[in-house]
């Protein structure tokens, strides 16, 4: 199987500072998605948190045999996600995909990362 | 399957220094609980070390379509994580949740970070 | 079963610069393959990007028992893995293989880390 | 199920220096496991080369409910793992347990951390 329709990822938070000499060093969260079938990918990306409804969807759409490297910061509509605030995501493609989530956090002077494939759920 | 009941972390280790301007930077283990379907999730956690029995259950509660991004730090019933020692944990579940394990490690000047999602066990 | 023959890495990027004392502290995007089988493997890795057609096949051989561990960077037939860009890759092996992805990141002074499992596909 | 006999390790690499107060901050790699069982596990560690036969087994034993931090740094028997050297693993055991791959690597100033669950083979 090529891919899933379904991932989790229950980590998530975007820090409200970065240090760093320019927008590269931009503390931010991302979600890596790859769509390697022949079928653009329409994912809805739903937003938990710790004390409120779920938000969203967020609509991304990954063309057939192309990636998209989409990060957090920029997600605005429904509306943006919080800074400095917990929360977890959802997302839910049409199309089988792949997902790696990374953090660059740079609010010290030195950039930390991370990274990890979510859950995979769905088909 | 939207998330599964048991989760086996075997990484496990609380710094027992930190550096950095405030609490936001202590150093911290954390476990993301993502609970996406419509039940609370009542969470038992069970704590491994390499030298005595386990010790648990710590209780959790993931309310229904909310995230809960737990610190280690601040279990304490029924008793602390000793700092500076090895551990384990393992997760169990009465609904279908959707876990990942972070570190922020401030020992030094600068932090790291590390991230993944662990074993999952269970349905 | 000892490996996978198809993996999916949906995060990729090379930065562009690099700090640190020698060449081993140069940025680099690695992908970390290890045949556990008793016949050589042969794998072509394609590479997908955000604005263009996929680029591939690059050709790597992993010999029986023996572990190959690929800088992205030194990647060049048939053509350079662009620098300060996102792109993603897919591995396909003639033998199932075990792959691990790393990137080691020195653009500010002090190196940062990540490595995750990617996803396993085909059988 | 609750955890697996075989884990695929394709990364891995011991940083010949390190920078730091004292021995807790030396570069390190470890494997951490953990054995949820009510029996003891028996691991045979395989570790495997670029350029030479793999070597091993290497014996651990993970004690019934207990969790192990094991440092590739300390494994002498058959022989040292070598420094500065690619290298890969598999873990047999006998009982299933679980485990995650670590790294502290302290050759710049700050340590950066990785962290990753392996590849899950056997049953």
């Amino acid at each position: 199987m090529i891919g899933r329709t379904r991932w989790d990822i229950a980590e998530g938070y975007i820090p409200e500072t970065s240090t760093g000499p320019d927008s590269e060093m931009t503390s931010h969260e991302t979600v890596c998605l790859l769509n390697p079938t022949d079928q653009d990918a329409h994912v809805e990306v739903t937003v938990y948190f710790g004390d409120r409804d779920p938000v969203g969807p967020y609509e991304l759409r990954v063309p057939a045999e192309r990636t998209c490297h989409v990060k957090f910061n920029g997600l605005d509509d429904p509306e943006p996600i919080p800074r400095g605030t917990d929360f977890a995501s959802v997302l839910e493609s049409d199309q089988p995909i792949v997902c790696q989530h990374t953090r660059l956090d740079s609010r010290q002077a030195e950039n930390a990362l991370l990274s990890t494939v979510p859950y995979a759920g769905g088909q």
